[in-house]
């Protein structure tokens, strides 16, 4: 059977969402649930956080929720993003510019996303080190061919393009979800960029979405071959590859809908899953280095791997539950579903 | 804007689901709404339609429900089917036999479904003109890196294999969904080969089931060339083409759920959506022949052109309902969600 309890520094979570409102309460505290002490949080509140401000505003609330959680803050590129913005960004301590499809609405041709009218904003960027998370898909596109399943791969080119134009800008390819995105952070092969993981995309597949909203997210999971090609560099210990869970709560009663938003929830047992998961496919030798090493030396974090808080995986059943309760900004009864609701997983946190 | 009003002898619709229980009383009476006259009926109840008497039963019933339609029956294909049973129901007026992926769980080898213990049946079948309707998709199997994006493809070698051991026995690829199966149907030019397509293939990709449930269905929405082939044989008149709408209604809470079941509920409406989507890729000229006599060609029917019944279609905008509702056997009220809820398409019947 194996190892019984593993003791692990507690974890970094290089990619999450916390949302806002009365949810976020719930979702701040469950980040530490989740074995995890460093959340790199998301900008894609209403409306989307633009402004170093803006930022910092957010970072006290988060705090004010979780003060046990170490929180790298971003922003949302938008036109309106200037390299003075960066400048004052950086000198605050926000760590990286998020970049979405949907954001990039200008200049773009035949549905390929065009970075240049943000590259002074890269040129800022690069001089003070500051980190571009991107969402790596092209809008779908059905005259050329372009949907959900091939957004991804579609996008690569507008990557390689990004890092020959900018090769000291560091650059994360945000959840990867097939075997090409893999291949090409591989071959580019630079200290300068590397790819998130999510905990779900190392399971699911596609038919695990289809029909099963709390199983949708953007990008979607696709062949199981592109599944194997996320476990087998995380098997083989690629240094540029991490953890970014991509948690993503909606309430159940959007989830379960006529249209249900894209995102997976696993915020509350990120390690637990992690573990479940690396042992399926027989690297938990890796979770370490995964979890707590790879992105900190990307992002030029102290790793504090002696002084860190410890947290510890007990092998023991482990049911998920059905859902998590909490009252909204109306006084509303709602819930969020966690991934693997009502399945019983192997491993705990003590 | 083209013609105002189209006239068409009421209309054949070679695959539908009409269920059993409460819902089936709504669902048979709509079959007349959606300007369709005759119901070629699948027999995927619980239990399945296995014998001729389940079969005259369960049309008896349908019947009572809704005698302006002519329904054509089928059996289940499953081990338990023997030839006489065939001469049985041929005899009874029993039009097909439906094979299911999941029905064949025996003589499977790595995933691709074997047909040869079926072969009795179908020497059976041959002899005395029954129709073999084929659901053609192989199981999902992630070692063989088949999902639900490429199982149809898969199963293509076994329908190239069956018509090859059984030339004269008619065979139907039901609704077909990929660029491949256009591509094969063409191939094999035999008047013993046919397809049936769906209402909604012809509008939806994968992008419009990810996360909606109304829109989830097996065998899934693919790509967009994907759909481009489905229209484009139906554009060029192949005979060999005719719909099969795979109407499959679902109570809307199940739908809404975590896991939704598979299936999209056109029935009300074929007509209408029809002649919306026809004369969106520029063919309306083509609803005649695929709605009213390539099928009934393929299936040896006679084509009563002249003495059916008449519906017009009339170009009006057309919002189709939220929902369809009906008492369920416990006397709680469920409902039905119809394709394109709340949306509006430009035909209505008259």
């Amino acid at each position: 059977m194996g190892q019984q309890t593993i003791e692990l520094p507690i974890i970094d979570d290089f990619h999450t969402h916390l949302r806002q409102g009365a949810i976020t309460k719930l979702i701040a505290k469950q980040v530490s649930d989740g074995g995890v002490g460093l959340a790199y949080v998301m900008p894609n509140l209403q409306p989307p956080i633009k402004t170093t401000e803006e930022a910092l505003e957010y970072k006290k609330i988060l705090q004010s929720y979780n003060p046990d959680v170490e929180y790298l803050m971003t922003l949302y590129l938008t036109p309106d993003l200037t390299p003075e913005e960066i400048y004052k960004a950086a000198e605050a301590g926000i760590v990286g510019v998020k970049s979405y499809p949907r954001g990039v609405t200008t200049n773009s041709d035949s549905g390929v996303e065009s970075y240049t009218i943000y590259y002074d904003v890269f040129r800022a960027m690069e001089k003070v080190n500051m980190v571009l998370n991107i969402h790596g898909e092209v809008p779908s596109s059905p005259d050329s061919n372009i949907c959900v399943m091939n957004a991804e791969i579609e996008f690569l080119k507008n990557l390689e393009e990004l890092h020959r134009d900018f090769p000291n800008l560091k650059i994360v390819l945000e959840h990867a979800t097939t075997k090409e995105s893999i291949k090409l952070i591989k071959q580019i092969n630079s200290p300068n960029v590397a790819c998130s993981i999510t905990v779900h995309h190392l399971q699911l597949i596609m038919d695990d979405w289809a029909g099963q909203c709390h199983n949708f997210c953007k990008p979607v999971a696709k062949y199981p071959t592109d599944r194997e090609a996320l476990r087998s560099v995380i098997k083989e210990g690629h240094p540029q590859f991490f953890l970014g869970s991509d948690s993503a709560p909606h309430p159940r009663a959007k989830k379960e809908s006529v249209k249900a938003p894209a995102g997976v929830f696993t915020t509350p047992n990120i390690l637990p899953y992690l573990a479940d998961i690396f042992e399926g496919f027989g690297c938990l030798d890796k979770l370490h280095d995964f979890c707590c090493v790879n992105g900190r030396k990307f992002y030029g974090l102290p790793l504090n791997l002696d002084t860190r808080k410890k947290v510890t995986l007990v092998r023991t059943p482990n049911c998920i539950p059905d859902e998590y309760p909490y009252e909204d900004e109306n006084g509303e009864k709602q819930a969020v579903v966690p991934y693997l609701a009502n399945k019983t997983i192997n491993w705990k946190l003590q």
